[in-house]
C-alpha cells in the first residue's frame, strides 16, 4: 500500500501566489494538523508580507525549499509560465482554476487540479467544510495525498476529470455571477420606484435554501412556469431598460423550455 | 388616536380561499395572541376540511360572519369577482397578490393588500420573520389594523404604493423564478459530463448570503466583470444549448454594462 506513509506524514505545502486563494489556502492550511504550509512565494513580497512571522515568505524562485506540494494559486494567464519557471522536477505541482487544462502546468512535474468550487472574498472568513475542493491528476499516485491535503483542511472532495471541471466551472459562472447579476437587477428595479432591495433578501435566501433539498425543476414557481400571458406582460410594459426586458424574456421562454410549455 | 382601541382588541379574521399562501396565512395567524380566525371560506369545501376542528369553515358567502378583516388569498384572476361577490360594504378587505391593482378590489370595500414577499411550497415550513409584508391601503385609517395584523404573525413590514408592489414582485420574479433557474441551467450542464449538481449547492447558498451584507454590485466577480475574453470564449464553446449560449452572452454583456466594460 503506497498511501501509507503518506498519511502517516505530515504533508509539507508551499504555497505560490499572493490573491484571494492562496491567502484563504494558507489560512485553512496553517490551522490543519495533518498538512504544513513550510513558505509562501509571490512575486511581489508586499502582498504576503502581513504573513511574514509566521511563514517563511520568499519572493525568488531559486529559493523555493523541498516540499510533498507545490500549490500555484495565480491567476489563470500566469499558471503555465510559472509553473515552467520551477527550478526543479518531477515533484506534485498543482494549480487551482476551474478552467485552465492540467496539461498547461509543465511536463516535467507531476501534475494535478486543486479546485475550489467556492466564491472567495478577500474579507469573509470561509469555512472550508462549505468549500467542496475537486480533486484531478495526471497519474493515479498522486490522488491520495492530495485527497488527505483538501481532507485536512475539513473539506469535501470529489476526484474529477478535466471535462467535468469545465463545466463545474461554467455552471458555476451561472449559479454564481449570472445569479448575483439577476440580483443587481431586482436591485434596479426596485430602487426606481423608492421600494426597498433589502424586502427581497429573504426571498433571495429562501430561494438557494430550497433547491438544497429539491432539484431546481422541483422547486420552479412564477408566471413563466404557469404562462400566466397577463402578468408576463405587465412586467414587459414597466421594465424601461431594454435589456432587462430581453432578460425577462429569455428567462421566460427558457423556463417554459424546461417545464413543456 | 383612532388606533389605541384596534391595538388593544383582538383582530377578528376570515380568509378566503384555499391554496398555499392562504394555508401558510391561516397557520400562522391562528397562532398569533393578537388576531384571530373566525372562519375560513372555500369555493371547494374539502380543500379546507383538514382544518374543520381548528376553525368553523364554509363554502357559502352568504354565510360569512362579521369581522375585522377579510383576507382574499385566491388567484390573481379571481380577486376581482370575489370581492363584488361579498354580500356586505364597508368592511375592510384586502387582497394578497404582488400584481394586482388595490382598485380591482370592488369600491363597496374598505380595500387593501397584505402582499407576503415570499415564496410558499405547499408542504414547507414557513417562519414568517422571513416573510416581509408589504402593506397598501386605500384610506389611511386601514393602515394600523393591517399593520398590527402582520406584526402580530412576527412579519417585518413595509407600508408601500402600487408602483412600489409592481416592481417589487417584478424584482422577485428576477430573484427568485429566473435565479431558479439558472440554478436549473447549473444542473443540466453538470450533469451533461456526469458530474454532481450537489458540488454547486455551497456556493448557490453562499452566493444568497453574501448580498445579505453588500450589495450585488460589490459582490460581483467571475469572467464576465473581469472581462476575461479567453475563458468567455472557451464557455461558450462547451454550451451545446443554444439558448444556453444566448442567456450566457446576454448575462455577460448585462454585467459588463453594470460594471463599465
Amino acid at each position: 500500500m503506497l498511501i501509507i506513509p503518506i498519511l502517516a506524514l505530515m504533508i509539507s505545502v508551499v504555497i505560490l501566489g499572493g490573491g484571494n486563494v492562496a491567502t484563504h489556502l494558507f489560512k485553512a492550511l496553517n490551522k490543519s494538523k495533518e498538512s504544513s504550509v513550510i513558505q509562501w512565494y509571490n512575486r511581489d513580497l508586499d502582498r504576503i508580507k502581513p504573513y511574514a512571522n509566521t511563514v517563511p515568505i520568499t519572493d525568488d524562485l531559486n529559493l523555493l525549499v523541498q516540499a510533498d506540494v507545490y500549490i500555484l494559486a495565480v491567476n489563470d494567464d500566469a499558471i503555465a509560465k510559472l509553473s515552467s519557471e520551477l527550478p526543479f522536477e518531477d515533484r506534485l505541482v498543482v494549480h487551482t482554476s476551474g478552467s485552465v487544462s492540467i496539461y498547461d502546468l509543465d511536463k516535467k512535474h507531476k501534475r494535478g487540479v486543486l479546485y475550489p468550487l467556492q466564491s472567495f472574498s478577500k474579507d469573509s472568513k470561509i469555512d472550508f467544510a462549505n468549500v467542496p475542493i475537486c480533486i484531478e491528476t495526471v497519474d493515479k499516485k498522486s490522488y491520495p495525498l492530495l485527497k488527505t491535503l483538501a481532507v485536512s483542511m475539513g473539506s469535501p472532495t470529489k476526484r474529477i476529470n478535466s471535462d467535468q471541471r469545465k463545466v463545474l466551472h461554467l455552471a458555476a459562472v451561472f449559479v454564481n455571477n449570472f445569479t448575483n447579476q439577476l440580483y443587481r437587477i431586482g436591485h434596479e428595479i426596485t430602487e426606481s420606484e423608492g421600494a426597498e432591495f433589502d424586502l427581497l433578501k429573504p426571498l433571495i435566501l429562501e430561494t438557494a435554501k430550497k433547491i438544497q433539498d429539491i432539484s431546481p425543476f422541483q422547486a420552479q414557481t412564477g408566471p413563466a412556469k404557469r404562462n400566466d400571458k397577463k402578468t408576463i406582460k405587465k412586467h414587459l410594459k414597466i421594465l424601461e431598460n431594454k435589456q432587462h426586458q430581453d432578460i425577462y424574456e429569455l428567462l421566460t421562454q427558457s423556463i417554459q423550455n424546461t417545464h413543456g410549455r
